[in-house]
C-alpha cells in the first residue's frame, strides 16, 4: 500500500468489509493525513494471522520505533468468519455512547488493535456490523436523533432511532439479489448493456412498489422482451433496479411514511435510492457514508481515550 | 444409452430441455416400447452437428437398414441456442390443433426430425418452450378445456386457456430464485440442511402471500436467525420454499380466485404447490407433466401423418 504522508500518526481508523479494506491515517487532532483502500477484504482472508499481516504489511511505514499505533476497526472484520469474533450489541442500544471496543491479541506489539461489535436484534432476527458505527458518525452531529436512517448496500439496513438510540432495525437483501440477478440469472444476457434510462428505472421503481408479488414475474418479463424484441434497447439494468428499490420502498413503507429519511450511501446507490425516494415524495437528506464510518471510529477512538 | 427394447420402434418421442434428454420408442399404435434419459441437455451441448451426433447415438440401436425413423421434439432444444430456432407461435393459439412442427436438416438421412415451436406473448411480453406440448396433452383429454393451468419449474408458467385456445399466459422466476438462494446467495449456510418441516413451509406461505413486499426482508432473517441461534434447526430450506411459492400465489391471484386450477409439474414440485394451494383454498386438480408431455409429442406426430 502506498501512501504519501505517514508522518505524525497518532491513530488509524480502518473500516474493513466483506469486499473492502478502507485505512485511514490519523492525526493526534483526528485530522486525516492520508488514506487508501484495497480489496483485501475478509472474504480473500483466512485466519487471524493473515488478517494482521496484511494490517502490518499496510501500516509498516507509519510505525515508529516501539511506540504503539492504536487501531480502531468496524465491519466483518469482527465477524465469526473475520479476524476475530467481536460479538453483536443488543438493540435498543446507542453505539456512539456504549459502542465497546473488542482489543485483539497481535503478535506485532507496537499494534493495538480494536473491533468493534455489531448490532443484533431477536424479534425479528437482524443483525449488522459495519451500519452501527456509521450511525454512531450519524449521531456525532445529531446527538438525540429520532427519525429514520436508510443504509443502502448489499444488505440494505433500515434502522429506527429514538433519542440517539437504535430501536429497531430491519435487512434487506436488495444489493445481493440484484447482482445474483444480473450476473448469474437468465437476465444476465438482458442486464449486461451499461446503457441508463431515468423513465424506465422509474417505471421499475412504481411496479415494484405498487405490486411487489409480480415481482418475479416482471423479471422474467425483461428476459422475454429480450428474446422478441426489435433490438431496441431496454435498459434491463435500469428496470431491474428500479423493480428491487420499489419493492424495498413497499416493504419499508411503515418505517419512512411521514418521517424524515436520512440516506447513507455511495454516490451511485445513492442517487438511485434519492431519484426512488422523490418519485414517491419521501422526504430525504443526504449524507455521506464514508464520512459518516470516520466519524463513528474517531468517536469510538476518543471514548477508548 | 442403454436400452432394453429396440424391436419395432415406429417413431421416438423427445422431450430435450436445458438439463435434460429424455427419449420414448414408440411403436406403430403408439404405446411406449421404452424410455431413457440423460444429461446432454442443451446447456451442455454446442451447435447442431452435436445435437444430431447426440441423438444418433442414443437412436443407433433403433434403426432398421436404412428406413427413416421420425423423431418429434419438443423444448429449449428448439430454442436460439439449441439444434435450430423453432420460433413461438403467438397466443391466442391452440397447441394440439395448430402446433406446427419444424423440420431439420440432418446428415443422417434415417434420422427425420421435427422440433415444435413455442408460445409467445407481446404484451406483456413473455415466452415459453416445451409448456405448450404439455398443455396440448392436457388438451387431449380436455378437448375445449376452459380454466388454468399452472407448471412449476425453473421459470413457472400460469396459462389461461378458452376453449381450448391458449389466451394468455405468464412466467414466475420461483424456481430459478429458489436455487439462486439457496447455492449462492448469504443463504446457502441456512439451506444446506435437507430437514424439512411442513408447519415452516406453511408459515412462509402466508408470509409470502401476505407480505410480498417483505421477501427480501424475510430471506435476510433466515440468515440472521442462523447467526444468533440457539442452534436449532430452523428448516430454511422449507421457509425459503414457502416464501417464494407464497409469493407467486399472491402474484397469480387474478388467476386463480374462483377459477379451478390444473398442477402439472414433477412430484415434489407438484407436492410443494398442492401444499401450499391447499392453504389457500385453491381448488385444485392433479396431473402428471411427463404423460401430458408425451400425449403432447404422440398428438404432434399423429398430426404429420
Amino acid at each position: 500500500m502506498q501512501w504519501k504522508n505517514t508522518q505524525g500518526v497518532s491513530w488509524v481508523a480502518v473500516d474493513w468489509g466483506t469486499s473492502h479494506l478502507r485505512i485511514w491515517l490519523m492525526s493526534q487532532d483526528n485530522q486525516v493525513l492520508d488514506h487508501n483502500s484495497s480489496g483485501q477484504g475478509m472474504a480473500s482472508l483466512n485466519g487471524a494471522a493473515e488478517f494482521e499481516q496484511v494490517l502490518f504489511d499496510c501500516l509498516q511505514s507509519s510505525l515508529v520505533d516501539d511506540d504503539t499505533l492504536p487501531v480502531v476497526c468496524c465491519g466483518m472484520v469482527g465477524a465469526k468468519q473475520g479476524w476475530q469474533d467481536a460479538g453483536y450489541a443488543a438493540v435498543p442500544h446507542n453505539p456512539l455512547q456504549y459502542q465497546t471496543p473488542v482489543a485483539l491479541p497481535t503478535k506485532h506489539r507496537q499494534l493495538w488493535v480494536w473491533v468493534l461489535p455489531g448490532l443484533c436484534q431477536q424479534q425479528p432476527a437482524d443483525v449488522m456490523r459495519g451500519e452501527e458505527t456509521q450511525i454512531a458518525g450519524v449521531l456525532c452531529e445529531h446527538k438525540d436523533f429520532t427519525g429514520v436512517l436508510c443504509l443502502p448496500g448489499t444488505h440494505s439496513k433500515w434502522a429506527l432511532c429514538c433519542e440517539g438510540e437504535v430501536v429497531s432495525f430491519n435487512t434487506f437483501m436488495t444489493g445481493e439479489l440484484f447482482a445474483l440477478l444480473a450476473k448469474q440469472s437468465v437476465l444476465r444476457y438482458s442486464v449486461m448493456d451499461e446503457q441508463w434510462c431515468d423513465e424506465v428505472f422509474h417505471q421499475g421503481v412504481s411496479d415494484g412498489f405498487n405490486n411487489p408479488s409480480q415481482f418475479t414475474g416482471a423479471l422474467f418479463s425483461v428476459r422475454a422482451k429480450d428474446i422478441l424484441g426489435s433490438g431496441a434497447a431496454q435498459f434491463g439494468k435500469a428496470r431491474l433496479s428500479g423493480l428491487l428499490i420499489g419493492m424495498e420502498l413497499a416493504g419499508t413503507k411503515p418505517w419512512w411514511q411521514g418521517q424524515k429519511v436520512m440516506l447513507l450511501g455511495d454516490s451511485l446507490l445513492q442517487s438511485l435510492y434519492k431519484l426512488a425516494m422523490d418519485q414517491l415524495n419521501i422526504d430525504v437528506v443526504l449524507m455521506d457514508a464514508t464520512q459518516m464510518t470516520l466519524a463513528g471510529l474517531t468517536a469510538a477512538y476518543e471514548r477508548q481515550g
